[in-house]
């Protein structure tokens, strides 16, 4: 694509970007970078500086992974056709993927991203439950389909979810609501799940289901009380609705713990939503459920996508399995995750900044506060460290209800050593701010 | 993905499908293909024997075409990375397609899939008028969200559209309302869109927008009175409503009088979706639309698609593009498609089961009718000379609320020689019906 006399100064891509897609498409950092190559953990611009990758998960083993690459390019020159007609790739990579799953899990759809598969899960329980309503937390976020938006509650104002949606406070055991500071923390969070339910009856509308990213990602990664998600999800089931585990950005083993981030709290969902690192990039997703919870939904519903599930697709996510299982990448994220932590709490006791430091495996959240008594969100500061990184060539963002918890989240071969520069910048970063 | 003990037979792959997927995953044919390879516009099965393929649109440039794989791989081995940095691909490509585009069509967005597209596009039209209601046909398809769902009212029962949907019976010039019959057929068809504007106003709702597939694909390709789409586009804008043109189906020039099927009726719409053909396989899907809405809708939704305009959907898009013209396929599509008219109006002088040829450029429908004065659908007989061509090795669909219409749709590269072949062979199965 080079060669075709195509300038590449930062200023002019921002003006022929700004032209062709408006000034609303979403940029990062205050100094836009212009990526050009991505190799492993690593970043390159046009000018040849390299960036250690400690923000995308979507390259899941890493950037342009060559066994991805291969797996891809001669499926493509192979056969790319949609599911009507019988392959094998789908077969393979499904009944592979199906067994890193607890039983009843056993039958898959297919569709290209997240927001797709949340949006297949939101119709597969209202249709199944024969309800509407929704619950899930306040500053989720699930994806951008008319849908998904609603439940999307980081984004969108009460007024656009009701009636079907009620959000309930993401559990957190750091910035605890006052009201629930002398209870028992799980059982205080989980009585407003009660009360969404309640909420819903109230309005003569029946409980389709609960969603919840695993990891509570949107949310900043919140210290989630032990015995929380068993108790919500109880909750919801009692009332006749199911539990959506959204695995999109926690899922594949980036936790550490296990293959999949529900599986930490001792719990089976009733649908599991999985996306962006399923294909190291190639657009693939899916919706895996109960066999009579598929059955039921396909039954009444003519469910078919186009490019979901095609032979390309699971020729990519099938080598990102194969890669995960051969390079041990799950055990790989706990151990490297743990060291991370250990750094990032040593950043603690040294810089005031951090408040608090969250996470499991390689994802890691550090709360910036401006005084660890209040919890004075130190919003403006998250945005300068984050900025500060970029320069000094480390990649990292920022996320939460008050935009102040860092947000890192590395592809899964990210070392001992990239570890070493990611804290060691932080710590050069938090002292200059 | 050979060579791992998976047996190819097709009724042991259908029985793992069942387990994975579930009965509902929709196949075609009474006897399934297993298809394992493409080149150009044949598809061959485990066996090796060869189909020609006069059904798949997304193939758009023809199976497996080389270019399309080299642009692919050569990327994913570079970069693969969402939008949130700068890159030249999204820039080149989107400034390539905007330029096929009527002013004051200026600006993209990005997604995976047609469905998200269609999303988006709801979204947007509802967001910039501040109305709910959309119009669009019976029978359509516009694919699978929660959201666009409502507006597929091919598989939607009229009690899940309303009150925000209302529908107007496909303008259709062969299987002609009764009521109609003696009118101007074009102002008689838009004469119900004005009813479906005053039933949303009856409700107290706006009208947020029409959206129509350019050529009708899944109405069955109905022949449209002449004066309909400008007169039908009139009253919906005098209602304050945008009008929303879905070319997944006849875009990229298929229609072969223009690149986009809009432009056959000499209107200009608000907001325009692609998908299917765009990335010959590869997802990505894309929302063309004028400056002020792209401004508008992003500027009030933070609106972000991880996949959507990476930099291999990008290469993959930009090498279909270029294809199109180098092998001047939009002209190519109107000769071709001009011979196979010919040929299939000729079949209809000495199949009297034919009751009506339809199409444009290399989309063709014949609609089967037991009667051709009563116009009694030939249904079954539209399953069987389905199956039978498949059997003799040319693969079609059918279409239309009667489930009787022969859809054809092949892959661009398709030539007389092809077209020779598919006409012969409908000859012989239309003989043995």
């Amino acid at each position: 694509m080079t060669g075709r006399g195509t300038t590449t100064s930062v200023e002019s891509l921002l003006n022929r970007r700004y032209r062709l897609l408006g000034k609303g498409s979403p940029l990062f950092y205050d100094k836009p970078l212009h990526i050009v190559r991505g190799e492993g953990v690593w970043l390159y611009d046009a000018e040849g500086r390299r960036y250690l990758d400690a923000y995308n998960n979507v390259p899941h083993v890493g950037h342009s992974h060559p066994r991805v690459v291969e797996a891809i390019s001669r499926q493509a020159a192979t056969l790319n056709i949609h599911t009507r007609y019988l392959h094998e790739n789908i077969l393979e990579y499904g009944e592979r993927l199906i067994s890193t799953f607890d039983p009843p899990l056993s039958m898959a759809m297919f569709a290209c991203t997240g927001s797709e598969a949340n949006d297949v899960a939101m119709q597969m329980a209202r249709l199944c439950t024969g309800n509407k309503g929704f619950i899930a937390t306040d500053f989720a976020y699930h994806g951008n389909t008319t849908a998904v938006w609603t439940v999307s509650s980081f984004f969108t104002a009460r007024e656009d979810r009701l009636p079907y949606v009620q959000t309930v406070p993401a559990p957190d055991s750091y910035r605890v609501r006052a009201a629930f500071s002398d209870r028992n923390l799980g059982d205080a969070y989980a009585r407003t799940v009660q009360d969404a339910v309640d909420a819903l009856h109230a309005d003569g509308i029946g409980v389709a289901g609960i969603i919840f990213d695993t990891i509570y990602s949107s949310e900043g990664l919140p210290d989630v009380p032990q015995d929380y998600v068993r108790k919500a999800i109880d909750i919801v089931r009692s009332a006749g609705g199911l539990y959506v585990a959204d695995e999109v950005q926690p899922g594949f083993g980036r936790m550490g713990d296990h293959m999949w981030g529900y599986q930490h709290y001792g719990v089976v969902p009733d649908i599991v939503t999985l996306g962006k690192p399923m294909g190291n990039g190639h657009p693939i997703s899916a919706i895996i459920a109960r066999e009579e919870l598929v059955e039921a939904f396909t039954g009444k519903k003519m469910y078919f996508n186009t490019f979901g599930g095609n032979p390309v697709s699971c020729a990519a996510a099938l080598a990102v399995l194969d890669i995960i299982e051969d390079d041990g990448l799950v055990a790989h994220a706990r151990e490297v995750g743990d060291y991370v932590q250990r750094g990032l709490r040593e950043l603690k006791h040294k810089h005031q900044l951090i408040g608090d430091v969250r996470g499991r495996g390689l994802f890691f959240g550090a709360e910036l506060v401006r005084d660890r008594k209040t919890l004075e969100p130190a919003t403006a500061e998250a945005r300068q460290v984050v900025n500060a990184m970029r320069d000094r060539g480390v990649l990292i963002s920022k996320i939460g209800m008050h935009d102040n918890i860092l947000k890192m989240r590395p592809p899964m071969p990210f070392s001992t050593e990239h570890a070493d520069l990611l804290l060691s910048t932080l710590d050069e970063c938090l002292a200059g701010t």
